[in-house]
């Protein structure tokens, strides 16, 4: 029998992520997804207080949509000494984090880059029908049979999860509308009307059981952190903020999107990835006051809700009541709109959002709260932080 | 001023290569790349003496032409607490091995799988032609002026190597009989047939400097490795090899494929990685025996001599004459026969023959070789590996 992880480094605390930036959030913008991309790392590197020449690495999404090589040249990086891409599309945002941590711990790098540079309005519905290479591979038991897009998969699942743990339409409005209230005091958030349950309801069907309202709002921007060694706390113009603990998941027997051929399709990539998270973490659930968590779609939130413990198996939809997940709520969640409001950027608006929590400077301050939990996409190969002050 | 690299945590020596599997190297095999990749991994798995079920980590190059989790559910894996893959084409080969070993390390897993599955001979030279995509971002200032392939950035490189530091035909011709003399003696590899100065010489050109026996061999296979903790070193049934030191590298204002924009084109990304690596290592160039370095075009080892410090600037053409790249030799290079001979596997098969040469089987062996040093592809973002007994 092997031992399951051995914890010879403890990287707990080692990096900070030291500055963010941010473009606009736009629906069919102009300007390429490279200067989205360009802009977004320049606004991160001004914000830590370094020099474009000081970044020494970088670590995209495995479907990053900008070449970064070529965005260290047009920016002036300074020689790379780490590089990487983490696979599972917008189950990667909080990867690319612990990544780079990884590396600065590991004394591969002292200042990595890591960004997403997208724009979803570019693509339109099409995109997912696709050529012959979107039913090939495990995709061949799944496209034939109408799960095309993202949102289909993630339906048939939503609707086992209904079954299965009584999670009602009620319960997915509540994640909705908490995202609302959020993006509604978010400058930056691409959708800022107040929505009621009966909007929620009402909105029209894209996938049954999953409606408009429970899907997130494909948008045109792009995202920057910049992850130092923690030595460097004391130099960063901005607060800096810890990486105190990350992982990664893939539930054994997975496919890319859902899990549909595991033992239980319910025990999502969460489980997996809560499993060495919280190992890992001075913190328990109980202790965290504030959470970004992946809303792709509404029930992906409920799910890694229960994934990582913060309530128990098939309770995510009672926990979902009574505003806990409002602001002044029990476990305020995506205070800045996350993905259903402010926008969809693949998730990693949440990282930078985890970020301004920490700093005392979101829209939605949760007050003196200490650690803020992110979590990347649900159903997807995944992976998530904890951050602190 | 900041400081380059903070090296907090001591990765040398921590993880070791505890398996390795490969398939037979073929041309116009009629098995799928999955099958390749499938066969390589479950006999370095059984190499390791560990189960499917123990690998909790995959990593693989950005190219890689299978997919790493329908793979891990094929095989029959564990809950994945790792994943990642590394850009860069043939540079990754080093840095999979080395981001396995930081993960290990820093706790995030503890059998971390690497493989390289490819069916080159299915592509054919017209696949570089490809669609509009080819001359898109940075390769719109190349592609216009005829650099379609790999080998055509690389002659461009090959030829201001020549002019500017006198490497001759009969330099490169020295890379080409070493491999094929160390090829010769492996039953594995394609190439077996010796090869004189004069068939070199009279070999078809290709991109002028570069002729047919400076180019490694298309070809198909699979190649796996498993990297596990130091701490099961005792477990293991074949000879564990130690991960030394590992680097990565991208030369500031680097493009994709070589170094045109770069202050000093012939500042290749070696000279980048080596300056980390040989930091990290108890090690100095002078103290390895035997070397596997990149041989997908005759003139990156020599550059890449040069670039790691196994002979001064300029000096790898006068270092490369006397048989000192042959067995017995000075500084014995692919003793497998590397891609020019054994066949190309977009460099991994060399991190194997490093790892036979460190178990004492190589049909080259070195005898009493302590120490292996194992480069990637230069003239893109590339590693290298030094292991150990």
């Amino acid at each position: 029998m092997l031992s399951h992880v051995t914890s010879s480094v403890d990287v707990k605390d080692k990096a900070i992520i030291s500055g963010i930036g941010q473009t606009e959030i736009t629906r069919g913008s102009k300007e390429s997804t490279n200067s989205h991309g360009a802009r977004a790392i320049m606004t991160a590197i001004n914000d830590a207080g370094i020099n474009a020449s000081d970044v020494d690495g970088i670590v995209v999404y495995g479907t990053e949509d900008t070449a970064e090589n070529e965005m260290a040249r047009q920016l002036g990086f300074g020689d790379l000494s780490y590089f990487a891409r983490v696979p599972g599309g917008g189950g990667a945002g909080c990867a690319l984090v612990g990544h780079a941590t990884m590396a600065i711990a590991c004394g591969q790098a002292s200042n990595v880059i890591v960004y997403r540079a997208r724009k979803g309005t570019d693509r339109g519905s099409q995109h997912w029908l696709g050529g012959p290479e979107r039913a090939a591979g495990e995709r061949a038991w799944i496209r034939p049979f109408g799960m095309v897009r993202p949102v289909d998969e993630v339906a048939v699942l939503t609707r086992r999860y209904m079954q299965d743990y009584g999670i009602t339409e009620e319960h997915l409005a509540n994640v909705a509308l908490a995202c609302r209230k959020h993006g509604a005091a978010n400058p930056l958030a691409l959708k800022r009307e107040p929505i009621s349950v009966a909007d929620h309801h009402n909105s029209r069907m894209v996938s049954d059981p999953l409606r408009l309202l429970d899907c997130c709002i494909e948008s045109d921007s792009a995202a920057a952190v910049v992850v130092s060694a923690a030595n460097r706390a004391n130099d960063c113009p901005s607060t800096p903020v810890y990486v105190h603990a990350f992982a990664q998941g893939i539930s054994a027997g997975s496919t890319t999107m859902a899990t549909f051929f595991g033992e239980d399709p319910l025990r999502t990539p969460s489980w997996a990835c809560a499993r060495n998270l919280w190992d890992k973490s001075d913190l328990a659930p109980a202790d965290i006051p504030v959470a970004q968590l992946d809303d792709s779609f509404t029930s992906l939130v409920l799910l890694a809700l229960e994934g990582y413990g913060f309530c128990e198996r098939g309770g995510a939809g009672d926990f979902s009541d009574d505003g806990n997940l409002e602001h002044g709520g029990k476990l305020p969640i995506n205070t800045g709109g996350g993905g259903l409001s402010e926008g969809f950027l693949h998730g990693f608006n949440h990282v930078l959002e985890g970020v301004r929590q920490m700093r005392g400077i979101s829209s939605s301050q949760v007050e003196g709260a200490a650690s803020c939990f992110v979590g990347a996409a649900d159903a997807v190969p995944t992976s998530a932080l904890v951050l602190r002050k």
